[in-house]
C-alpha cells in the first residue's frame, strides 16, 4: 500500500497529494481531473514525464479511427504543457531536490493547485505554484497561472508552451493535422479535425506575464513544427522576483450546437474573441466566476452533509458529486454520461448501464432536468437501438451494450485482453449478450417518471422507450416444448464472469418487468390518454404488440428461490458449478488477481461472481422478494462475489442496510470509497469510475438515509453508521425539494417547495406533510 | 559547443558518447542508428526518456496518413524496449548514480555498444553492458543482449520488453492496431497494416536468459494491450552473478519482394520460424555472422584509407561509408536512397537530387552494380515523372523533387516551418520549381555509363531517360520576342534562398545539356544502333523530338560571365540585389540563423545563398568553364555563401581543391565531416544527412585523390591536405578495379581486375596501363 494520499485536509474539501511519485502518475491525472461536462482535462502536470497520459476530451465528439477499432472520445491536443527551465536546467521533479511537495484538488471551487519548493540541479531554489480550472461557466476555457520565485539565486527562467497536436489514444491518432496561426506575436490558434467524422476542434492559446505585479510584454520565439505551435519565452529574475505565467486556452468545436453549422473560418474568429476577453480577465478573475458557479449550481443545491467521526466521508461524497457534475455533459441532450467520465480512455467515453442504474438517481433526486436529458439521450439512441434489433433478428428496440452517437448502435469492441491460458486475445461477449441492458433503459425511465412526475417527458419520450424495449423482449423470448414456458438463454447477467448462460434471473425478472410495465401503460394510455393512444398506436402498431405481451407475459420463466435453502439460482448452471476457496481473492487489494490463476474460461466453471447479480435485481426490484428470500440469498452470494467490478460495492452496501447489517455496510461504503479516493495508485489510470461515484451517493441516500422509491412511493427509512452523527441533504420528489436531516435518531423532512402536500413511508406508516415533520426513528 | 561526443577511439572505427544526456538524445539517435538498407533501426536506447525519438523504418513502405499528407516511411513498432528494474527502482540515468558510462557505435561490424555502471537510487550497484546488431546477414533480424551483473547486493530484476504498436511519425498514426499473438509462452508476434497502402508488417520478437552461464528457462506475465505485446519477467540475483538477456526481434513485410503475394497467414508462419532459428543461434552468432557480411561487404571491397595526422578524418571517411551501406535499399529497385537514409522522420523518406548527385557517385565508382539498381529506380519512377509533366502542362518526364512509391509523381509537402514576421506557415515551393531535378537525373545516367560503361543499361533504360527529359526541358523553354531567345523563369536553384527567379544559370546550362545529351546520343543510336533506335523511335517519336531540341538548343540563354569581373549572373537578379554584413551568419555554429532576423521574403532580395549553385554548376559541368571564370566567381560567391544545406560544404571543398586553396579544401571537409558526426548535438536530430556523407567521400576521393570524370575520360590529378601522408582507395573504371595510392608525391594506379588497358590524364598527360603505374605528382 502506498501512502502517497493524504486526506488531512478533508473537511476543507481538499483531495491531496503528499508526495511526489513519478511512477504513479496516472491516480491523480483521472482523481483530481478537471472539468465541465463540456470537456474533461486529465489533471496531468505541465512539465512531461514517461509514465504520464495527458488526456483532454470534448463529450461527444466521438470518432473511430478506422473500421477495425470502435468509435471513442479522441484526445484533443494538449493545451496544458509547459516546459520550464531554470538556468537551462529542465524543471522537473524527477531531477534536483523536492525541499516541500503537494498537490491538491479542491472540489468545492474546482481548483487545482501544486506546491512546489525545488532545487535545481544546479543548485537554484525556487517556489513554484502551479494552479489550474477549467471554468464551469464558460465551457469552452482552461485557465492557468504559475507563480514561480526564486530564493537563493539571480535565474534565467525559460518558458516553451503551446497547443500540441500529437496525442493520441494510445497510439491510435483520430484527428488529420490542422492549419496553425499565431496572431499579433501573442495568440496561438491549431485546428484539428477528426478524420472519419470531420469534427472540427479550434484551439486558441496565450501567455501573459507579470513580474512583481506588473504586467511585462515578453517577445516570443515561434515554433510551428509537424501538428505543433509552441512560444518560447525567457525572462531573467533577480532573487525573490516574482514571475507569474498566466496560460488561457480554449476550445470550440463543430460538434457544439451552436456553431455546427458555421465555417470554420467564423469558429476560429469566434472562438479567438473569446480568447483574448478571457486574457483580459485573467487567471483569478476567471476561477472566481467559476467558483461562483461551483457554488450556485452544485453545493447550494444539493450540500449532502455527513458528521462522521471520520471526516473522510464527507469529502468522499463530495468527491462523488464534484465527479458527477464535471463528467455530465448536461448542455447538449446528444451526449451522455461515459463510464470514465471525461477522465480517461477506458472504455472509451461510451455509455454504459452505469449510466441508467448508477449515476441517473442522483440527477433524478438532485437535478431532475439534468436527468431528463439524459434519459432525453436514450430516447434520441432509439434508432440505433432499433437497428441494433434488426440486424439481430428482432422487433423494438435492443439498446447497445455501449453507446456513442444516436445512431450508431452497438459500439462495444470485440476483443479484449490476452488469455492466460491460450495467449490469444479474448472475445468480449457483452456487445452480443449482455442484453439486460434494454429493461435497464427501461426501468431508468419508469423510475424518472415515479420520482419526478414529469408526465410531459413521459408523453414525449417515455411510453415510446418502455414500449419498444418490451417489444424487444417479446421477440427475443425462446420457447421450449420441455417446460411450454419462454426462456431467454445464452445471454450474460450484470455478472460477467458467467458468459452464455440460460435464464439469469436478474435479466428473466427485468424483462418480465419491462413486458409488464409496458401493458400497464398501454392500459393506462388507452383509458386515461386516447388521444396520445392513438398517435402512440398509429405510429408503433401498439394493439397488436399488446397482444403479443398479454399472451407471453404469463408464460416466461422467473427462476424461483430452491426449497431447500431459498437461493435462487443466478442462471440455469451456476448452482452445480464447482466451489473454490476464494479467500485469496475476496482479500486481494486489486481487482481481477482470480485472473492471475484461471482464465475465463476456467472462471465460467466456477461458482464465483464478479458483482452483485441476484443482489442487483433486489436492489431494483425489490418489493418483489420477500426479506427471508433476500437474506438467504445475500448468505449465498455475498461470499461468492468478488467485487471484481466497481458496480458491486455500492450496491452491496444498500443491500446490506436492507438487511440490517450496519457494520458491513459501513464498511462496503468505505471500500466503494476507496475505488478511486483510496490509495491504490492504479486502479484509476484508464479514468475514475463513474458509476461507483453514484454508487458512493447512493450508499448514502438510499443505504445509510433510507431513501427508496418503491412501486412509485417515496419511503425514508434511514440508519446511519456508528461514526456518523448526522446526514442531511435535499432530494426532490414530484418537484418538491425535501431536506431531509437525520440526526440524534429523528428523521426531519423539511419541503422547501413548499407547494404540495408529500407523502412518505417510514416503517410501515404513511406520513404525508406540507412544510416540514419530524419522525422518531 | 558541447563535448559530449568523444574520438579518441577513432582509429578502433569507434564513434564513441563518453557523457550521458537525456536533453540531447537524437544525436546519436541518429547518428549511431543500425540498419542495412531493408530496414533503419534508430539507436535509441532500451530504456525510455522524455525527449527520445524512436524511430524504425522499412525501406519503401511509404504510406499517406491521410489526404492532406505527404506520403512517407511510417515509424514501425518499437521492438527494441526494454524496461528493467532493480529492486523496484526503474533503470534510467536520469535517476541514481552513473559511475561509468559510454556508448560505442562500432562501425567495422555495426555493433552499438553501451557500457554503465550505475548506482540505483535504493544504493544498488551494478554494472550494465548493452549490445545491438541489425543484421546485414539477414535483413530481417534485430538482436540485442544485454548484461547484468549486481556488484554490491543481491538484487530483484524486472524485465518488461515486447512489441510497441504505438509510435506515430509525430503524431501521425499509419497503422491499425492489429493481431497479437503468444506463441509457446515465449515467442510475442504483432501484426500491423499500413492504413493508405496496406502494407502488413509482420513483427516477431522473443526473449531468453543466461545465469552464469547456464540458460535458464523464465516465465513471462504476458500483456496484451492495445498496440502493444509485452512481456514482464523476474529473476534475483546475488551479488556478482550474472545475467544475460537476449531479445531477438524480426519484421517481414508484404512490401517484400518474396512476400508480396502470399496471405499474411503465411507471412507469419515464415516468420515465427525464422525467429525461432535465430532465436537458436543466439546473439552472438547472429552478430559473428553479420559481422563478415560487412568484412566482405564493405570493408574489403572498398578501403579507403587516410593517413591523418588527425585520426579522426578516416573515421569520418568509414563513418559515411557505414551510412552510405546502412541507408541503400539495394535488395530491391523499386526503392532508393532517403535525404535522411532510414535514421529519422525528415524529409520522409523520400528521394531527392541528393541521391543522383551526391550519393550515387560513390556506389557507382565503388559499388557499380548497386548504382545501376539505384538508377532503375529512376527508370521505373518515369511514370510518375510523365505524369507530373502532363499535370503541368509539359511533355516527357519532368522528376519529382521529391519522389517515394515509382507511380506517385512529385511528394513535395506544400508548407514549412512558420514565418517570423506573418506567423503563417511558409509556402514550400520545391515541389511546384526547383526543376533543376529532371536535368539531375540525366547527369547521373550519364555518369553511371560514362565511368561503368554499361551498355546494357543505356540500352534498357538509359537512353529513354534521357530523351524524356530532354523532351522535358524543350517543352520546358519560354521563348522571349525581347531578345528571340529560349528562357526558363520562374525557378528556383539549388540555392533555395532565391525562389521564383527567372534564368538561373544552373538550370539553364543543365537543360541545355540534358538537350545536348539527347541529340548527341539521338544521333550515335541512328548510326551505331539501328534496332534500339528504331524501337525507341517507334515508342518515344524521337524523330520529332529530335528537330525539336536540334532548333530550340542554339537558342537557349546562357546566362555569359559579366565582362567588368568575369562573375555569372546566378540569375537574372541576383547581382542586382542589395548586400549585407553576413558575417555573424558565416560563423554561426547552427544553420539557419539568418531566419532569426529575416524571413524568407527578405531572404530572397539579398545578396546570400543557402548553399552552391554556380559552383555546383562548375562541379557537374568542369570542363564548360575556363579557369579564371570558376576563380572569379569562386572569389564573389563563396563569401556570399552561407552553407546552410548539408549539401554546399562539400562541393566547395572539390571546387577549393580545383582552385588550388588546399588549405581552404581541408577546412571545408572539415565542417562537411562535422554535420553529422560534429559537437552540434541537435543537427542530425531528425536523421543523418545523407547527401552530406556523400559529399564527405566526393571530398576525399574527387577532391584530394582529385579523381574525375571528365567527358567521359578519367582524370586522376591528387593533392593530398597537408596533415596527410597518404590516401588509397579502390575505384571501379570500366569494370576494372584500379587501386589508387597517393604517398611522397607519388600517385600509384594498380588495375586488380587486369584484365583491360586503362587510361587516365593527370595534369595534361595521358598515361595508359594494364597493370599498374607510378606518376611523380
Amino acid at each position: 500500500m502506498h501512502t502517497q494520499m493524504d486526506y488531512s485536509k478533508a473537511k476543507d474539501w481538499i483531495v491531496r497529494e503528499s508526495r511526489f511519485n513519478s511512477n504513479t502518475l496516472g491516480k491523480c491525472e483521472s482523481i483530481m481531473a478537471l472539468g465541465n461536462g463540456y470537456m474533461g482535462l486529465r489533471s496531468s502536470t505541465e512539465e512531461k514525464y514517461l509514465g504520464e497520459t495527458r488526456g483532454y476530451y470534448v463529450a461527444g465528439t466521438f470518432n473511430k479511427f478506422n473500421e477495425e477499432e470502435v468509435t471513442e472520445l479522441p484526445n484533443a491536443a494538449d493545451i496544458i504543457n509547459m516546459e520550464i527551465t531554470i538556468n537551462e536546467d529542465r524543471f522537473t521533479l524527477d531531477a534536483g531536490k523536492i525541499v516541500e511537495y503537494y498537490r491538491e484538488l479542491n472540489i468545492r471551487n474546482g481548483q487545482l493547485h501544486r506546491h512546489v519548493v525545488w532545487v535545481s540541479p544546479k543548485g537554484d531554489k525556487l517556489v513554484l505554484d502551479f494552479y489550474r480550472i477549467v471554468s464551469l461557466k464558460d465551457l469552452h476555457v482552461v485557465a492557468q497561472k504559475v507563480i514561480i520565485t526564486p530564493l537563493n539565486n539571480e535565474v534565467e527562467i525559460g518558458i516553451t508552451s503551446g497547443i500540441d497536436g500529437r496525442m493520441t489514444n494510445s497510439g491510435s491518432q483520430h484527428f488529420s493535422d490542422g492549419d496553425k496561426r499565431f496572431y499579433e506575436k501573442k495568440y496561438m490558434q491549431f485546428i484539428q479535425v477528426t478524420n472519419q467524422t470531420k469534427i472540427k476542434f479550434v484551439h486558441n492559446s496565450a501567455l501573459q506575464f507579470t513580474v512583481n505585479g506588473r504586467k511585462k510584454e515578453l517577445n516570443p520565439h515561434i515554433i510551428m513544427d509537424r501538428r505543433r505551435i509552441y512560444c518560447k519565452y525567457r525572462e531573467s529574475l533577480s532573487q525573490n522576483d516574482t514571475l507569474v505565467i498566466e496560460k488561457i486556452s480554449n476550445v470550440y468545436t463543430s460538434r457544439d450546437k451552436e456553431y455546427e453549422n458555421l465555417d470554420v473560418k467564423e469558429i476560429q474568429k469566434i472562438s479567438l474573441n473569446s480568447l483574448k476577453e478571457a486574457m483580459q480577465k485573467g487567471y483569478d478573475r476567471l476561477k472566481e466566476e467559476s467558483e461562483r458557479h461551483w457554488e450556485e449550481k452544485v453545493w447550494n443545491r444539493v450540500p449532502v452533509i455527513i458528521d462522521s467521526e471520520d471526516e473522510y466521508d464527507q469529502l468522499a461524497i463530495r468527491f462523488a458529486q464534484y465527479h458527477m457534475e464535471i463528467m455530465t455533459p448536461d448542455h447538449d441532450n446528444r451526449m451522455c454520461i461515459a463510464a470514465k467520465g471525461l477522465t480517461g480512455e477506458g472504455y472509451k467515453g461510451h455509455t454504459f448501464w452505469d449510466m441508467d442504474i448508477f449515476n441517473l438517481p442522483y440527477f433524478i433526486y438532485s437535478f431532475p432536468e439534468i436527468a431528463r436529458k439524459l434519459l432525453e439521450y436514450r430516447y434520441l439512441s432509439l434508432e440505433g437501438a432499433r437497428k441494433k434489433a434488426r440486424e439481430n433478428g428482432y422487433k423494438g428496440a435492443q439498446f447497445p451494450w455501449e453507446s456513442a452517437w444516436l445512431d450508431d448502435g452497438e459500439v462495444t469492441p470485440e476483443w479484449g485482453a490476452a488469455d492466460i491460458v491460450t495467449g490469444l486475445p479474448t472475445k468480449i461477449w457483452s456487445g452480443f449478450i449482455e442484453q439486460h441492458i434494454t429493461a435497464d433503459v427501461a426501468y431508468a425511465v419508469w423510475q424518472y417518471y415515479q420520482i419526478t412526475g414529469d408526465q410531459d417527458f413521459m408523453d414525449r419520450y417515455g411510453y415510446e422507450l418502455i414500449f419498444d424495449t418490451a417489444t424487444f423482449w417479446a421477440s427475443r423470448l425462446e420457447y421450449s416444448d420441455e417446460d411450454n414456458l419462454y426462456h431467454i438463454n445464452d445471454v450474460m447477467g450484470p455478472d460477467e464472469y458467467k458468459e452464455h448462460v440460460d435464464d439469469n434471473a436478474f435479466t428473466n425478472y427485468m424483462a418480465y418487468w419491462n413486458i409488464d410495465k409496458a401493458i400497464e401503460f398501454y392500459e393506462f394510455l388507452k383509458n386515461k390518454n386516447k388521444d396520445l393512444f392513438e398517435l402512440l398506436n398509429e405510429k408503433m402498431n401498439l394493439d397488436s404488440r399488446w397482444e403479443e405481451w398479454k399472451s407471453k407475459k404469463p408464460l416466461i420463466y422467473l427462476p424461483q428461490p430452491r426449497e431447500k435453502d431459498r437461493v435462487i439460482p443466478q442462471d440455469k448452471e451456476y448452482l452445480n458449478l464447482k466451489n473454490i476457496d476464494l479467500t485469496k481473492y475476496k482479500n486481494q487489494e486489486q481487482v481481477g488477481t482470480l485472473f492471475l490463476d484461471y482464465n475465463l474460461e476456467q472462471v465460467n466453471k466456477i461458482q464465483v461472481s464478479k458483482q452483485a447479480d441476484i443482489m442487483m435485481l433486489f436492489f431494483l426490484l425489490e418489493d418483489k422478494f420477500s426479506h427471508d428470500v433476500k437474506r438467504a440469498n445475500w448468505n449465498y452470494y455475498e461470499p461468492r462475489t468478488l467485487h471484481d467490478s466497481s458496480l458491486s460495492l455500492s450496491t452491496h452496501c444498500v443491500l446490506a442496510c436492507d438487511m440490517g447489517d450496519y457494520d458491513m455496510a459501513y464498511e462496503l461504503f468505505k471500500r466503494a470509497s476507496r475505488i478511486d479516493l483510496g490509495p491504490n495508485m492504479n486502479s484509476s489510470n484508464d479514468g475514475i469510475h463513474a458509476a461507483s461515484l453514484g454508487g458512493i451517493w447512493q450508499s448514502t441516500v438510499y443505504g445509510f438515509g433510507g431513501v427508496r422509491m418503491v412501486n412509485g412511493e417515496l419511503r425514508i427509512e434511514p440508519h446511519l453508521p456508528k461514526s456518523w452523527k448526522s446526514l442531511s441533504f435535499p432530494i426532490y420528489w414530484h418537484g418538491q425539494r425535501l431536506q431531509i436531516e437525520v440526526k440524534n435518531d429523528l428523521l426531519k423532512v423539511e419541503n422547501q417547495t413548499n407547494k404540495e402536500e408529500v407523502t412518505f413511508i417510514n416503517y410501515g406508516i404513511k406520513y404525508t406533510f406540507k412544510e416540514n415533520i419530524t419522525v422518531k426513528l
